[in-house]
């Protein structure tokens, strides 16, 4: 067998380092559900057909293949998903039948792109992703709830605070037309690349594609635009231009602001240059950053796609929806050693095993507490007692209980091994003190 | 478009089907983690190599492949884990230095076989897994352990009872030898095919491989032993025969069902027919099936394992595990409409909206009940009343609460749609009945 090395782009975690991803998804699925939106999972492939309908993403899907496939074999033309939300389309056509709409779903699974792994991103990673799909006409309201609910959830997470950006597509496209701009998908392709580029590389890009350098220049005004409360639509009015476009947009995102002017000032900002890449978004586009982690980039994005779902007929089921890259935020805490659990296991207490005879008594004692909710290990073998205390200390499990010797009467005790006092206890009754029942998360020292 | 048809072998849920996976899935985490089981996830794929040192697999891998990729490319060579065992192995050789062994470790994903699918038989599954390795020596109270944790975890599924059968392949190895028969492994698989050709069957093919017809006789005879209790050893010794591995078998198998005596009886049976499919086992076997289900074959299954990990080197790394099929039990439940969930959302409350003035009312009713752990939300647009609590009745949510109309002041009332009085009621002090607090599982009327 060859020497095992680590796969690039496949990461995996320690025991102490899965406690901290458990207790972020934790956290996310209980403020998903606490809001109402139901868990769904999807199969992790789709037919290539679907996966490539979206464009752009091409280079980046892993095809299946059987091993000893025959040609023309049934689960041909599969790949795996890259993202929740092409699954999340096919989905909502597939069951809508059975569906109640307005429908409010989260989805937190491990999607796979073959990109060329490097810092922050990955081949294999975890989204959780917040969707709601209704039929005809979609509430704006959920735009404002997604957002509330991103700042929230990730605010909820052991990471540095978020900034979350909201502009709205049709400010842009109504001031691409308002320009004469007839590219709208182009331009705004072209705008997307603001942060990679930087001004002066978007207005080349603007001008090579033909636009004047007034407009360029206009187009590069309105992404400079930037308000924690309403303010952005005057600084867009000053740009002099009108539209029908433009005007829905502005309203659209000033309702959005509005609806959020209960949170913290900056936490949410409308960023007029926000462009998001991908072509389905029709309205509200996010987009989330880390203080301190912008070279991360988006840990958080999305927004409203009424055209996606519904396969282009007559259907009509508009959608507004956030994905969290939970791996790409914990990826660089977790491998970087700045989070870590207080525990390699979820153990509270370990029993020991004074002597075989005592077994069934460790045992008892183990199941009772367990009944209690209180995690417990027996030891697995009678052995010196600092044998069994260092099989503690080794995993950071704080209690070690002691049964009576005899197996039968006598007194338990329990010693708190963190330096903390050994005492009587009663196995039925005796409970750790709350912080101590879980491992605790924290910033390693 | 094309039409959307379900992959074959690949399920997926309904969100009120899913509520019930995930149930059970919570229950199955939550029961080892009072074990003191740490929680790993390992990445999707593994080496091919590594894949098909197992054998008799090989035709059952999914390979992946980029689709744009260039030959020789970096990862080339890669398949999605059939099981859950080869990843463990791999990982425990990989992250060795950084494990606390023994290293007691649940796994809970996702695993995916290119069979062809049939009734019980998935190509995308769920399995839980339940492992223990240590270093040179590992103590037999794990393989007790081990059987315990399987019958405790399956029996709160809401599946009907398990039965779950034990055996030790030192037995079964130890029997042959005493009775001159050289193809051991070969043997084994053959009585592995007890349950698909029946005795019959399985005579034939053994005195085919060779064996005389008295020795296949015993060789039956030994498949027919049962017991709940001690009592197999002792039928096992009228059979005549002796040897070191047969007795250690017999010692073993004996320690594990003591251990066990004091489980319901007939929970847990020595059961001398299973001899498992898998080269790598070396003591302990495991097999479960369910009442009234045998027909969906083993639904949890495993065993001890002295040789698998380590790479064959001088490492030695002894293991015991199991592995339950969860998709495979609950497909048959949910997809036969036998199990389902009271709601098809986690929401409680339902909030409504009276006016696009109570908004911010509204919401804060919603908040008010979420910061005490129930789920609510808030109805997204202003609406008659009959049209909102038709949204809750269309989902299975218990409660309607109706804020003061005037948005201000006045009484709040909370409403039991489900045939219950209307009551007044404070946000910041009602309570649920804890029946109503999350959505129940059960069998469908």
């Amino acid at each position: 067998m060859a020497k095992i090395t680590p796969i690039s782009g496949f990461p995996e975690w320690l025991p102490e380092q899965r406690i901290v991803e458990q207790s972020v998804l934790d956290g996310l699925r209980r403020r998903f559900e606490l809001y109402g939106f139901a868990s769904v999972e999807t199969r992790a492939v789709e037919p290539l057909e679907r996966l490539l309908a979206k464009g752009e993403t091409d280079q980046e899907i892993y095809v299946l293949r059987r091993l000893h496939a025959q040609d023309a074999d049934g689960d041909a033309g599969l790949g795996l998903h890259f993202d929740l939300t092409v699954p999340l389309a096919r989905y909502v056509e597939q069951f809508r039948g059975q569906l109640a709409h307005p429908f409010k779903r989260y989805q937190i699974q491990k999607v796979w792109r073959g990109e060329r792994p490097q810092t922050g991103r990955y081949r294999e990673f975890y989204q959780a992703d917040l969707d709601v799909v209704d039929q005809d006409d979609l509430s704006l309201h959920f735009d404002a709830e997604m957002a509330r609910l991103l700042v929230e959830s990730v605010g909820a997470m052991p990471v540095p605070p978020l900034v979350l950006g909201i502009n709205n597509r049709k400010i842009l496209q109504g001031v691409y037309e308002a320009l004469g701009i007839e590219d709208l998908a182009g331009t705004l392709r072209i705008v997307d690349k603001l942060d990679k580029v930087g001004e002066t590389g978007v207005r080349t890009m603007l001008v090579e594609a033909g636009l004047a350098e007034s407009v360029a220049d206009t187009c590069l005004a309105l992404g400079r635009i930037r308000s924690t409360d309403g303010s952005f639509a005057g600084a867009v009015h000053t740009l002099g231009l009108r539209g029908d476009l433009l005007d829905r947009g502005l309203s659209e995102l000033t309702f959005v602001m509005d609806s959020l002017a209960d949170l913290p000032r900056g936490t949410v900002v409308a960023n007029l240059s926000i462009a998001r890449g991908l072509d389905y978004y029709t309205g509200t586009v996010y987009e989330g950053q880390l203080v301190g982690l912008e070279a991360l980039g988006a840990v958080c994005s999305g927004g409203r796609y009424d055209d996606l779902v519904g396969g282009g007929g007559k259907l009509k089921l508009p959608g507004v929806g956030v994905s969290i890259g939970v791996t790409r935020m914990l990826g660089k805490l977790l491998g970087g050693g700045l989070l870590t659990a207080s525990r390699k296991v979820p153990t509270c207490v370990l029993v020991t095993l004074p002597s075989e005879e005592t077994r069934g008594a460790a045992r008892a004692v183990a199941d009772a507490l367990r009944a209690r909710g209180i995690a417990a290990e027996t030891f697995h073998e009678p052995a010196r007692f600092g044998k069994q205390i260092k099989y503690a200390q080794r995993r950071g499990i704080p209690f070690v209980w002691f049964p009576p010797e005899s197996g039968g009467g006598g007194a338990h005790e329990v010693k708190d091994i963190r330096g903390g006092e050994q005492i009587v206890a009663d196995p039925a009754t005796w409970t750790p003190p709350t912080v101590d029942l879980r491992p605790s998360i924290a910033p390693r020292d």
